[in-house]
């Protein structure tokens, strides 16, 4: 369906007999398995392998492979993808983004269970690019308003570096996907169905345009049709995939809410563009920023300083350094935390619980009072009731 | 100037000479003046007139008057104000707005003092307007899409029994008082002039229709020409005045943000209409919204709900009732209160702090983590990250 693109790198070091574990094990689990993310764990791609075609795996597993567990189609699979130009990317290859797929052992959700493996086309580097990125998603019948600062937006974030990942779908994602091409950046598209084929069909120019220069990735093995649950399972992976997620349009019943949660379930900073009032695409964004689920971004400059700030590229000291509570003494801090938020207590009762001296609590206090970390009313001090920051 | 208007309705039960001595204390002080409000306070107004005339105050204060304590021209100001239709509210008044200027006495910021009387035209009552109010602000070069969405805002809440309080000014000002106007509500223009001037004169008419049906407050005496710093002055009435402040438009050096930060500071809750993030004049709408001061307002009934929960005009249950951590025994607010919101704890040093039982510490712990408001990580607990209201 695709014409075969630039011969596919691999990484020679991975040996062969664990891309075809992997390439069996993504195709007889429909994803996402945390039982089969587990057995892999316990046993290594080859072996959990072994032990799914033998059926000596636990029973719910077992249950999930029932219809693909007999036959190993992983050969055909990877002649498959390479003749569509895509490789099978695995967790032992040096290019797996696993920093951002760790993600994915801290979430509480059952269903937001790391691929095992990732069909992948493009000279992309997905670590590389994943390292400093974006997840834009939005509206499918989204406004001109919406489509043009999803590009602009896009067409920025590309030219200061920053990899734009979306799904390719009609509205927003389109359009940042082609903003960030114009801008001779890097994008990189998650699909909801086989490396072979492109969905929206309209899509097929665009989608060849992304794998020419970045990459375009699915956990769908050849021949996959997307679906309904495809598209919600493949968000996970756009919201891992992104250092942080900006939503740009969204309806009250947007399928980009869905991604918004994945990427708050997963730890990402949620970021939403505020449109006008009068506007039924931008009712979504509204709502997330009202219930400070998302940060308004007015700027892109603002989604660079929220990725730089919040990411995953840059250094800890960088985060530490913007906390309000930073260069504070011990001491200090512990009276911080003692703090009540949802009651008033006099310096007294704070000290007892910090375990600070009255003497010292009354400085902490006032210099906690200065920085606006604490307040005092009538001879009472709590934490303040807004915070101004995140 | 302005030709008389309904006869003054006037609080019979106010003596004459407090009157009088509030309105030579009104023209002698520029306000705002806490020297003088708290001159009041001790010694009440007639006496704190009587001080001011014979020089018996403290230097601050006489230093201020200097320019205008030997001169009495009350009488004549309450006959000017007369001809014009206006008279002097004073805080012996029942209509009174004291709950309103009450947050002055918990202000810190010494400008924030509350006016010593009010020149008032129109039937409003002015404490009852003030109970059940907003007020609008926004830019004077506004956009379509503003002046749009300050009527429609305007219009809805003033049919919702709201009372629209601006300035009067050209842009959003007028738009707000217009769409309350048109829905047959209540408006209040709050001026920066003499109770006889109409500024901007262009608004002439629309000042006349507002104090035929709701109100028109100053707290310049007769014959006062308004100025950048009575501008300013004004705006802390404006922020007291409305149970909580909506801006509409605001450019990056907007005024508007004067009577936003004026709002903060009295603690009333701040709201920003978002708009097209190509607009300029939503630039401070947005910072305001970014930075946590305003929550963003999407549609009237956001007004509603935030002015309702924290607004002045309903009974404190109802406040509280929203509280995600009502109905908690008291011991599992004791655990609530002891979570670290910058560190995670170990249930036991949390039961240390709170002093309650490690078995009841690790039941509240689990209540608070099912009500959203603990959560719990490889064996340490502590508040969320973030949180989902205000």
């Amino acid at each position: 369906m695709i014409p075969p693109a630039a011969p596919a790198p691999r990484a020679a070091a991975v040996p062969e007999e664990i891309i075809r574990a992997r390439a069996y094990l993504l195709r007889t689990v429909e994803p996402p398995s945390r039982d089969l993310v587990r057995l892999i764990e316990q046993h290594g791609p080859v072996e959990a392998a072994d032990r799914l075609r033998r059926g000596a795996v636990p029973e719910a597993l077992l249950e999930r492979a029932a219809a693909r567990r007999d036959t190993d189609t992983s050969e055909a699979d990877l002649a498959d993808a390479a003749a569509a130009g895509a490789r099978l990317l695995v967790p032992e290859d040096p290019q797996w983004p696993g920093w951002q797929f760790a993600a994915f052992g801290n979430a509480r959700r059952a269903d937001l269970a790391p691929p095992v493996a990732l069909w992948a086309r493009g000279p992309g580097d997905p670590s590389a690019l994943a390292d400093r990125s974006v997840t834009v998603v939005g509206a499918r019948d989204a406004t001109r308003y919406g489509l043009h600062a999803a590009a602009d937006f896009a067409s920025v974030l590309a030219r200061n570096g920053v990899a734009v990942f979306s799904g390719a779908a009609f509205g927003i994602d389109a359009a940042a996907h082609r903003g960030a091409l114009s801008a001779g950046g890097r994008t990189v598209a998650v699909l909801a169905c086989g490396p072979d084929r492109v969905y929206p069909a309209a899509h097929a120019g665009l989608i060849e345009r992304i794998a020419a220069t970045g990459l375009v990735l699915t956990e769908y093995p050849p021949g996959t049709t997307p679906g309904r649950l495809r598209f919600l399972v493949r968000n996970r992976l756009l919201a891992a995939l992104g250092a942080g997620c900006l939503v740009v349009e969204a309806g009250t019943r947007s399928g980009s809410k869905r991604t918004a949660s994945d990427s708050l379930a997963l730890g990402r900073p949620l970021m939403a563009l505020p449109g006008p009032v009068t506007s039924a695409m931008s009712v979504g964004c509204h709502e997330m920023i009202r219930s400070r689920q998302a940060e308004l971004v007015g700027r892109p400059e603002d989604v660079l300083e929220i990725i730089g700030r919040l990411g995953i590229d840059l250094a800890p000291e960088r985060v530490a350094e913007r906390r309000p509570t930073d260069g504070l003494a011990p001491g200090t801090l512990a009276v911080h935390d003692a703090l009540p938020a949802r009651a008033a207590w006099p310096a007294r009762r704070i000290g007892e619980i910090a375990g600070v001296a009255p003497d010292s609590v009354r400085i902490a206090l006032v210099e906690l009072e200065e920085r606006g970390l604490a307040e005092y009313h009538q001879g009472l001090w709590q934490r303040p009731a807004r915070r101004s920051g995140p």
